[in-house]
């Protein structure tokens, strides 16, 4: 089971791929996709676009977990962060992946064990549940990996739910 | 001059094709793609990226012109008109063509003559410019148009700014 993970994002988008095997997970690839700040909108978009399609053509995860955009504090950013995960929810649904969405607090929940854990616990738990020698960074791959993380520890319930039906 | 406008969302995305010929314009083509409300995001995000892309395919627009999204006061909308966005302007640069947007009082200023002007005002204003004998239907349409025509309007401007560089 190959997942993708997508921390989305205009100046950093990361990305993670993860493979999964019963309740056992490595890392296949993981970064960082950057857009110049300095660049018009449109075409930091359209690369970020073209960026991941050729990641999900190389890797073909049967599964593409994204980080859900939730309004926050920071208005300025937030649009930014919600065309960027429009345009990565889109090029997954077209790459034939399935496409899955996790909150914030889901995504914590799964791998530090509480909604409210920090990036560098966030970061500590992945490190671990992938045995890495030390902290994936940067933290937005770290991010992105636990996105992926947080489907497979999903997987269960997913499956029992497809079944009660 | 070829321009499309697009007012961006995801339930219904307006597009408007324009041809400018000095201070004339006459519509090429108007319309809305819509998305269904049952199905999941991505996959409504994936349609309105191909549809769009098929679109700008067709009829080669010089430019493509996007309605800004400003925080609303409706913040439920607001992630998929974001999300929306973000998938239009990422087609739009991968297509080529220049990419401009405007902000919805631009746009009122541009086709109306005042920034506060309602739907129905726009909506009869691009009628009368564009020679139409009656209102565009749907309203998502003539909104599209608009934002085509509140950029042929500019254009003046922006060449004498490029000049003066």
């Amino acid at each position: 089971m190959l997942v993708m993970g997508i921390d989305p994002g205009l100046s950093r988008c990361g990305y993670g791929v993860v493979r999964g095997r019963g309740r056992a997970a490595e890392a296949v690839a993981a970064g960082v996709i950057r857009t110049a700040k300095t660049d018009p909108i449109p075409q930091r978009l359209y690369e970020l676009q073209s960026e991941l399609a050729d990641l999900i053509t190389i890797h073909r995860p049967e599964t593409v977990a994204i980080e859900q955009v939730l309004f926050q504090v920071n208005v300025r950013t937030a649009m930014g962060v919600g065309q960027a995960s429009g345009v990565a929810m889109a090029v997954a649904a077209g790459s034939g992946a399935e496409v899955a969405e996790y909150s914030p607090t889901q995504i914590k929940m799964a791998v530090a064990g509480w909604g409210g854990a920090g990036k560098e616990q966030v970061g500590r738990m992945v490190q671990t549940l992938l045995r890495l020698p030390q902290p994936l960074k940067p933290v937005d791959a770290a991010d992105a990996i636990a996105v992926a993380l947080c489907h497979l520890a999903h997987l269960p319930i997913r499956s029992s739910i497809r079944a009660a039906r």
